[in-house]
């Protein structure tokens, strides 16, 4: 699939890097924390006897400082439950997973740190579409996501067999298919998250947690703070374009 | 370990890349088809009941096309097995490890498209030094690892503290040295070998099977034709040396 051969955050540790502008992206994942906690506790307290080892996972990691950290709460979050519970730590398995064109070199460096600062965990990568199967049967006991569910598979084919596109510069026209480019997104995500529901049933052990977060709205009418930072977009591409700078064809 | 951050295979694709300059390494590769071929035929064969899964690894895989060959063979040999028993098609987790300064960003692309192309195979990457821990406590089924052995987790700590190099390009020194040096590197390498061995045996399923190869020699004398390339290497770097290029204290 082509968008899995070009989409991905921009690497390495520049001023343009999704390193240094993902803050926001973090936020989010500190919110995930508590239920990420509640996971922990659930899958440790539900079983029978202690497993053995545990195997957690974060679709969709890009790179930077965020990389590592839903995966940091679920560590930390099975020591304090076998530390209350007098257990000897249990040994994790932390994976992280994005497309292969992501920047996983710092991510490397970042496991092989992480892994030195934690007894009893060992760490790896999984490159690969979360749209596709990752891991073998009844593996995986815990996968997070965190604000990249949005990442579609493609672009709807009822859209791109039309040559619509997502935001057209021209605001009559793109008022005009409003309706019809919301439907055909929505039913794209329909799709994508049903299969990616699909796959991690079968990924997970019986019992496993799956914790994830993605951006939404309520209604059809654009939100106004989306819009704004959209229109902002639109605008600069199209100045851009004026001054020849990018291809118009290409906005 | 410094040795952990620097000592990794040229990267890339380019004229002086491993991928480009490895052919010696992948004919050993071919040599140990028949011995991995065994191993998965014991694997599979001795199990009471047919394993729902198997796990398979190249420790010290390092890039280019030799990256796969070894995990390539494996899942080829699990493939024909379950063929001709007539068992559906086992699912295969598919392991490639090295320091994390390997170039493994072709790795990665390597990785999905092998995916692609088989079946029931999941694949990840696991960075770090196969001195340390990489997997939980009876999760792998199969480890291989061809060339790789020979790299030390780190010079002989007698040696480096009298400062005595591997090779002294003065040839008196070197001579006169060469029992006390040869018997430093035999203990490291005893010593790394061991610990290898220990902690792949935790890591190992009961009954899992490794595969390994290693250059040798069998008596203390240098063996002519390791000494004629480590002689012309010397020449060289002697040679570099004595016109500035390099540094003649690191030579």
């Amino acid at each position: 699939m082509a968008s899995e051969q070009t989409v991905h955050m921009n690497g390495g540790q520049g001023d343009t890097s999704y390193a240094r502008n993902s803050s926001l992206q973090n936020a989010e994942q500190n919110r995930m924390r508590p239920l990420i906690e509640e996971a922990i506790a659930d899958l440790l307290s539900a079983s029978a006897s202690m497993p053995r080892s545990m195997v957690v996972a974060d679709l969709g990691c890009s790179s930077g400082p965020n990389a590592l950290a839903l995966v940091s709460i679920a560590v930390d979050a099975i020591r304090g439950q076998c530390f209350r519970s007098r257990q000897p730590p249990l040994e994790v398995c932390v994976f992280l997973n994005d497309l292969p064109d992501n920047d996983f070199n710092m991510v490397m460096k970042s496991l092989v740190a992480f892994q030195q600062g934690h007894r009893s965990v060992v760490t790896g990568v999984i490159p690969g579409s979360f749209y596709g199967r990752l891991f073998t049967t009844g593996s995986l006991h815990l996968a997070c996501s965190a604000n990249s569910l949005h990442w579609l598979s493609e672009a709807p084919e009822e859209l791109r067999r039309n040559k619509i596109p997502a935001y057209d510069i021209d605001e009559h026209v793109r008022r005009g298919r409003r309706r019809v480019v919301i439907g055909a997104y929505a039913r794209q995500f329909r799709k994508d998250f049903k299969l990616f529901l699909e796959l991690r049933a079968k990924e997970l052990v019986a019992g496993g947690r799956l914790v994830v977060s993605l951006a939404g709205r309520r209604s059809e009418e654009p939100a106004a703070e989306f819009t704004h930072a959209w229109e902002s977009v639109v605008l600069i591409l199209s100045e851009m374009a004026s001054k020849g700078v990018i291809n118009k064809s290409k906005v």
